[in-house]
């Protein structure tokens, strides 16, 4: 059992309100927060939380681990000269081996961001889920069907599969994109998300040139297309959503479909930016994603709530702003109700996948107002613990994972050199 | 003398070329670069570059240091409620020990962000200096004054004081902006310009409105009314640059003025996105600023060169994009060039303000382009040393300003408080 004790605890069960408690950890999960107890129990280990805040970890809810393969790979680039040009022929060259490789160095840097769960689309998802179980990051999958699969019926046989490999892996209902699915596809999944009452996901409205081609393709922006086809009967949650029209937004409002936003990936890709204080407005749902590292070029969730909550209002007067408060439970607690269940606070019961942010780090300081602070101000180095099922995987600069960061990076070098060469 | 051995390093002397080589320090400066002698003389301490990479350090050439004491105290405002509303009634408050105090807690920050020289506009200047001086940071101050100032010889003052004080510090002609300067402060600037054969610096053009302002009172843009008052004649710089029409840009490059872009603050405050693919092209030079912590709200050099790039072709296309290696330049050589001299790049006989960059941190992996690395996903946590005039202030999360930075939190806390209450 581990103590975290006499210190700040930002457990965002309601509101945002410090308060100081003792909470306690057993089996991966939070098995006792509050008063110190006249009589403790034995404790493998104490954390004095002096100077230190613990809070939920962020969730990722986006991204393709994978990717860091590409890191300064290629930039300047609109998404599409960059996606098809540059990383498909590459990617074609990926093995499992490579994927399990990379995953892993992706997996480092989510655990010095203070990230706790990613929500990932790629594929050869054993290498994947290997690296993930073997690191002991919580991740859930996404299908990234194309139209170009020989056979559709793989994502039923992935659904059954990553769904029952491990505690710390689930799988989602999901496809690529439109732009990349036929009517047959589309009509599959669909099928697939009424027989499980699963909800489905995929990239959707991400540059404005995807959505005029599916106008022309189907008569309909993305969300009319693919509530016609009940792909969201059951709700689910769109990559992107940077070009919505109130209408597109009503309707994911309607079916219950969140939009993971990626500011940083939107931007550097040129795609746009999305509009968060109208979609906050409208009630839907917003969760962050970093989207992948080669399109980013960082995996780093700070980075997202400060564009997050800096861009959501440009050009968008008389709407109401995404406050911090917004935009950290984002980055938190709207992830988790996404697709990581019980770990959106600290209470008993819930996953033990927690922060420890660092107050003496400069940026962290005065302490106005803590919630800002780090949306605005707070940076990976204030990061001094990451916590996944109760495990202590990250702290203070140092990973616990079974395997080093340099023997991580030698062998990525090393594969790197058979793909580009 | 200390000698950094074994690693690559990033000289920036001309081009970007990595070089395995010896880099040697003896008071305050570089003096002595190349190969590994066959015999090597008595060091204080020998740093072994492996998995590192050693380069000159970040300048940040705009900032109101003491502010840090106003961060996560006013948000979401735009810049003129934000400053006259929040902001001026509290700076009205401070008292030299404040700006002494506040300014010590944005050392810390600028330290672990790999800066090693601030370009600051403020005011009680005793107390920045005797802050900056006591930690070892290096500064150059901008002159702030407003037409409320009852006496305008301050400035000559304080050029002549603060230009003599010590080593790390000098001081620069400037005052805080046009709309809050009458034509004879601005003409009493020109004249001390002319006879000291100075640069002038202050705000401008940072928002539409300071913009339609200044035509308004005197019928042209704030960089023609400026050319024509000579304030220019000597060159300069300005900060922000976010509203320049393209005759405004060619009256810059004319009169040798660059710009400081601060694009966090600019976009935290709405005032908008400068034009800097267009500046490049115009060939104006760009250096980069955090501004004041209050408006941004981090001092983190990492982030500036992130949105730099992600913002400068925003809606400018056709025009040739910013690349990483721009905006590395902006926030190290360029910022030398304009107000630090012989920091520039590591050489002999330059300053020896540098930093170690851990290649270590799993966002500076994998190594396909370094420069990309440090612009795209670089951060404050791969700082691993910051080095100014030969001493080392800051090494692997730890602080050697003299004064921890316990005492400062807790000093500054103290001091809050008799501000707001």
């Amino acid at each position: 059992m581990i103590r975290f004790y006499n210190g700040p605890v930002l457990s965002l069960r309601e509101g945002f309100e410090l308060k100081n408690k003792e909470v306690w950890v057993k089996e991966g999960k939070i098995c006792y927060t509050g008063k110190t107890p006249e009589e403790l129990p034995e404790f493998e280990r104490e954390i004095n939380l002096e100077g230190k805040l613990l809070m939920p970890g962020f969730k990722n809810c986006h991204t393709h681990s994978p990717m860091s393969a590409f890191r300064s790979y290629a930039d300047g680039l609109e998404l599409g000269d960059w996606l098809f040009g540059k990383i498909l022929p590459l990617e074609e060259k990926l093995t499992p081996q490579n994927i399990y490789t990379f995953t892993k160095l992706s997996i480092l840097e989510y655990l010095s961001s203070g990230v706790t769960s990613i929500f990932d689309m790629y594929f050869h998802l054993d290498g994947f889920v290997s690296a993930c179980t073997e690191c002991g990051m919580r991740a859930s999958i996404c299908g990234a069907i194309t139209q170009d699969a020989p056979d559709y019926s793989r994502v039923l046989r992935e659904y059954e599969k990553y769904n029952n490999v491990s505690e710390l892996i689930s799988y989602n209902l999901g496809f690529h994109a439109e732009y990349t699915a036929n009517r047959e596809l589309m009509e599959y999944i669909s099928e697939l998300s009424l027989s499980f009452r699963a909800p489905v996901f995929t990239h959707m409205s991400e540059t404005k040139s995807e959505v005029e081609g599916c106008r022309e393709r189907h008569g309909l922006t993305p969300p009319a297309l693919f509530e016609g086809l009940g792909l969201f009967d059951h709700g689910g949650g769109v990559f992107h959503g940077v070009w919505l029209s109130d209408e597109d937004m009503d309707i994911l409002k309607k079916q219950n479909v969140s939009v993971v936003s990626c500011p940083c990936s939107n931007l550097k890709l040129r795609s746009g930016i999305a509009p968060l204080a109208r979609l906050k407005q409208k009630g839907v749902r917003i969760c962050l994603g970093t989207d992948g590292p080669a399109s980013n070029n960082a995996l780093d969730i700070f980075r997202e709530m400060y564009l997050a909550s800096l861009l959501s209002d440009l050009n968008q007067k008389g709407i109401p702003v995404i406050e911090a408060e917004d935009v950290l439970l984002a980055a938190t607690k709207n992830g988790a109700e996404l697709v990581f269940p019980d770990s959106d606070c600290i209470a008993v019961g819930k996953r033990a996948d927690l922060v420890l942010i660092d107050m003496n780090r400069p940026s962290m300081q005065p302490e106005h107002n803590i919630v800002k602070n780090l949306v605005y101000s707070g940076s990976k180095d204030c990061v001094c613990m990451t916590m996944i099922d109760g495990k202590i995987l990250y702290e203070n600069g140092e990973f616990f994972i079974g395997e080093s960061p340099q023997e991580i990076y030698e062998r990525a070098k090393h594969e790197l050199k058979e793909i580009t060469q």
